[in-house]
């Protein structure tokens, strides 16, 4: 916030044209040591489409689970705004792994289907899951050789970096180093006001980054305030610092929940959000004293999250005010 | 044949203004015994865009099985074209029911979500099963419950209507009865050279139909070319004898194959088509004999089809065949 | 800024569910006199998309002038997103007048050709100049009679409605009492970091704006944010006194730089944009001292905008400028 | 028609692997001395998208005159399979000239607008005239100097090439020789039921071609009737015999007109199509006699076009039903 009342001050040239742009360049290429082509956003699903639209061809498709946030959460948008199919591989952990690529080989050359061109993966996933680094490096490594590109939705990438090490290396190793293309990189979910990246590792797929970020409606004419506010979590790596500590407060949510009855952890947290199973007549109270969407409704799984704000007092108090709505619900 | 040639003869307005393209829309008003709107097209990928197009508003969805046409075989033209996501949902005899509709109920005024607008089934199905009366009904009911669309790509339905009768009343129970919103008639893979045609059974629907013909560049200039080959197949009901005669010879290269070692028959055909599953070693040298597709390559099974000019001559030398070259790979 | 200082306290549920989201829409009902539809997005080319994309049908096409932003500034979105044409009609002044509609009645209902459906002004135009209320009733009585919407880029109608009188039943009559059925609200143009409205006038029209808000990449989970910059504007009628100011110095420095050698004005400015075609060797030195875009670079002329904050000495400072680099081009 | 009954004749393996279609493809290599990539379909529109389509990239735009049959009389077809702009230019008679493509230059680079990337030249025009030889050189070495490729409309490029000589060679100087990428050539107006080709004289531009004939809705399932067409007027070059007839029986129709009383001819016929002006009393009467379409009916002009198989009786015949027509109106 801070950061964008500094912007407000003096005049400068629009769309990007300005000094704090160019900043937030250098900064992203010492992030990932290598020449990046970097382009801010307003949201996610513009910083998607502007990474896929420039590495797809006619008649090209993206791979993806069918968890993905491209999938399920954009409301269609990639396929209105690609015009690309998306193929989406059901996956147990929302993790896809290169033995989900194999059938994608009989696809090569035929012309009734379409040809797959990129891998899309989210890291960490919509599951809460997180890629270790050689996973990373065998999935590219297994669509390189199919000829088709990478893209890491990076939403949470934060929280995945927090969790292999919480190191600029720990980035390194899952993006660049893993053969990585392009990377969409998340402000909006690690306590920014809404300004997202998309940064293309290979400076050659980005030459039509620009015009893309027009087309998809993602460019600022004030683009200062974007570039403000990702530099703010960008230096001295607060990016880091908050999602390691978003994750620690899911860590002791899932600490301080996993004994109350009637809250099934169907696994320990790995990032900043937990998938418990609750007692089908708890879930209602529990969302109207404090908000938090259903996952799999059917089966009474809910989606808890918590936030670079998240206080060590918030997670206390939403464990008692679980025990308190789970013991009434099961009396 | 002839009947292109009779067409040849004299005159004609051009894009359908003339007399066969109207006795052809008179010919699917009898066929369906209500008043419809038909166009006629080159192929099945466009008659299954226009149907569609028709149907979809922003943020819609057709929702159909992982195997549909549309979803595997189309090189992504409907995504192009459309601009609208395929929800494809997995199915073990590519024939959905009711229950598969239900998770849908979710998504509904949901705005991450796409909204499932249209119900596309194929009939007969890819893989040559059957939609009964009673199914279809039941699946335009839970359809039209949730606000859909029923579209129905009948490429073969001439196969599926002569598996359930033979009679132009089955066909009618299968589709407007039962509460079809939509059907592609096909033609092609019924002996014609190359004419389909897209039945809207509610008029109201086809408002915008020729404007989507062009736009689906499926509008003929000599439009009575098509309505020739169209005309000849439902003059006299030879759609349907075409499609028994090619639903019996399959029948009767299912008995002929049967009993030769090595040939699997997981079930019955239905249609015209069969998907056996054969020695490995067999599959090439039978194919450089005579050509068929492969189904599923990783577990050796392969696709056989009979066609409306196929002869018993044709089904007992291709047995032959099979008994020879599955002997030699056996040896 | 401050409005969005004292948004950033407490916690609020995401992607519009909040108190000052819930504000704005009230404050465009007030606005309007009138039960509208209004959603907040993040710039001008993503709000026109929403707008246009829930007018159109298929084969439908939008009518707009060949000077309008969605035609020429916004980089192929409107037919990416859309899939649709913009019929571009050339006009003198980036105005459009009812006879210009007239050729359009002759595509209506030819299949060959698109539907003109959407009627797109620009008001204040490309070029400065402002429809007079008359103007837009009159063009919107001659597009409702050809079955067409009209739909208003108003990126700067605060320029405009200052320039007609300055108050808020200028605006009424300008959009709803001329028969506008969807406005796009600018805020950016007048003083905000980043925010924007689309605002249905016919709440009918709206039924899928939220779906494509998200589907145009428009959707900003933290909305309270665009909120707090929308409702700073809508309070107390700043966005009328800021346009205002904006147009007072633009005439202000029209009438400053008139009397200078080489400065030819070809027009009075009606808002906050001046058109002066200057001597060649005078823009390159003019621009490095302080920058301006190229209007027609071929006929000299360039673009001099004022802004809400623009001071009497900053026009002062930028004429006594003019004077001196005109002065030494001449040389 | 006996050529489409030959064909026939025995099984052919489906989708263009079939000596016909090869043949044909040898055949346009013949037909342009050099190594081309031929694709058959079934009409023009398509034709033309799967050309522009494999020439495109994001935010590219195609150019080519307001009376492009692309952009006037495909229904938006372009735009919407596209997703790509359109830029139309105003030209006299539907020829463009290199200046025409000055103003492009601006555009290059810039992230606010499309980029050019597509030159469309339709030969013969739909206006009826014909670029000559170093005209279309011309043009392409300016749309190439802007990085532009080059595509030619070439629906009634027969009949232009019968205007210029007759010749193969007349062929080749006005496409390969003149550095034009694609030509899509047709054959419906030209005698055939329903066929054309897009021939891409680069090879390289045509790796995606198959995937988007069949994105497109133009494969043919029983190629070998769209190939038996095609090189029924390949052989022998009888697509220039017809083309040269429809030329000749145009310049008779004008002959004969030219001395009725109230046919007004603006200019001697290029190729087979006359665009006279009419006593408004007479253009109804006459068109009921015998179908023709209007042009500009606000001027009173119509389009009268001969085909391959006109005779002189037609001509003769239509000549006399003109002045009986035009002297029962000015009575």
């Amino acid at each position: 916030m801070e950061a964008i009342a500094a912007a407000n001050t003096g005049h400068a040239l629009p769309y990007g044209d300005d000094d704090l742009t160019r900043s937030c360049q250098r900064a992203f290429d010492e992030l990932f040591d290598t020449d990046t082509r970097a382009f801010l956003t307003f949201n996610g699903t513009g910083s998607n489409l502007i990474a896929l639209a420039a590495l797809l061809g006619p008649a090209d498709a993206v791979v993806c689970t069918q968890q993905a946030h491209i999938n399920l959460d954009e409301a269609g948008a990639p396929e209105r705004f690609l015009g690309a199919k998306l193929i989406d591989v059901p996956t147990r952990e929302a993790k896809l792994a290169p033995d989900d690529l194999a059938p994608l080989r009989e696809l090569l050359g035929n012309p009734h289907h379409v040809q797959p061109a990129v891998l899309s993966l989210t890291q960490s996933t919509e599951l809460g899951t997180v890629y270790q680094e050689d996973e990373v490096a065998a999935l590219c490594g297994a669509a390189h050789e199919l000829g088709m590109r990478v893209h890491v939705d990076g939403a949470r990438i934060a929280n995945a970096v927090a969790a292999r090490g919480g190191t600029r290396e720990a980035l390194r190793r899952m993006t660049v180093e893993a053969g990585v293309d392009v990377v969409t990189f998340g402000g909006t979910k690690n306590g920014l006001m809404g300004a997202e990246a998309v940064v293309f590792l290979d400076p050659d797929l980005a030459t039509r980054g620009e015009l893309l970020r027009k087309q998809a409606n993602q460019l600022a004419s004030k683009m200062r305030y974007l570039a403000a506010q990702v530099m703010a979590i960008l230096e001295n790596d607060r990016w880091l610092e908050l999602a390691g500590h978003a994750n620690d407060m899911t860590r002791r949510l899932w600490e301080a929940t996993t004994p109350i009855a009637g809250v099934v952890h169907e696994r320990a947290p790995e990032v900043n959000s937990l998938f418990p199973v609750l007692p089908a007549a708890a879930i209602e109270p529990l969302r109207e004293w404090c908000f938090f969407w259903d996952w799999e409704p059917s089966r009474c799984q809910v989606r808890w999250m918590t936030a670079w704000d998240t206080t060590t007092e918030d997670v206390e108090l939403f464990a008692r005010g679980i025990r308190h709505y789970l013991e009434s619900a099961i009396d």
